[in-house]
């Protein structure tokens, strides 16, 4: 399966995200798609991310609930407005805010599979459920409120948001 | 200022966290100390640690929030029993839950101060609001549910939180 993502129709000037951006050579480039009406990235994270050992970072957890929530929103986005990533215009949300609950130990080592949910399309806000599951356990669960990201940020420099 | 931080006096097991193991070559080493009754960590990102272009990337700054937060839950539970950090047995803590909101973009070059108060140390639990400021301008906000890393946890592998 390598359908596109979501990530792959960013502008190329919002393409550099550390946690998402196809162009970051030393970031994760999370890659995130519909699975009927949940969304889905997978990710194995590194052996130096670990928390205590045998279990993967919080910090980094927080990153993939954070990304796969941004991603998540522009599916969302282009949904909600009846057209397929790839028209125009390209759709690219921020952070506004990031809840993230640790339910157990997340064990390092295998890959992960990251499932949101779409809460609500308001305007230019997008709300995101995120689950992370390890073996089909949950681990992690988060909530993401997503902004859509002002025309012209990045090539005005930052403006609005994280 | 070399003083010792907390996380200089986690168990060495303990020592491998990817955001403030002094043990991870890989990871961010972040250094936690008193000042007066609130917590203090810098930290410089790197130029990859992007989200849009010259914006430093929000699970970067998650990630400042989570392990100033544990480590100010250590420095909290020994001020709270009543002795220094190096005295017996040590404190880890891990994150329970973790909540961010970011109030503004945070520039990608400058060192970031994050800090920390203490609203609460409730038997196994602290909790500390974390500020995250960028040439004084606070840009991040956040939350950290820390509990007690439970005895053996390391010893004996995963055992209760992440």
């Amino acid at each position: 399966m390598d359908t596109p993502a979501f990530q792959d129709f960013y502008p190329d000037d919002a393409g550099q995200c550390y946690g998402c951006g196809r162009f970051n050579a030393r970031g994760h480039r999370l890659r995130t798609r519909w699975d009927g009406d949940e969304t889905v990235t997978r990710f194995t994270p590194e052996p130096f991310h670990t928390a205590v050992p045998g279990v993967v970072y919080g910090g980094l957890l927080a990153s993939l609930v954070d990304c796969h929530g941004t991603g998540s929103a522009a599916g969302a986005g282009y949904r909600a407005e009846g057209r397929e990533p790839g028209t125009e215009p390209p759709l690219r949300y921020v952070t506004a805010a990031l809840r993230v609950e640790y339910l157990k130990p997340t064990p390092l080592g295998p890959e992960l599979e990251i499932r949101g949910r779409i809460l609500e399309v308001k305007g230019r806000k997008v709300v995101v459920a995120v689950r992370v599951l390890c073996g089909g356990v949950e681990t992690v669960r988060g909530e993401v409120i997503a902004v859509r990201m002002p025309e012209g940020m990045v090539a005005k420099g930052p403006a609005a948001a994280s």
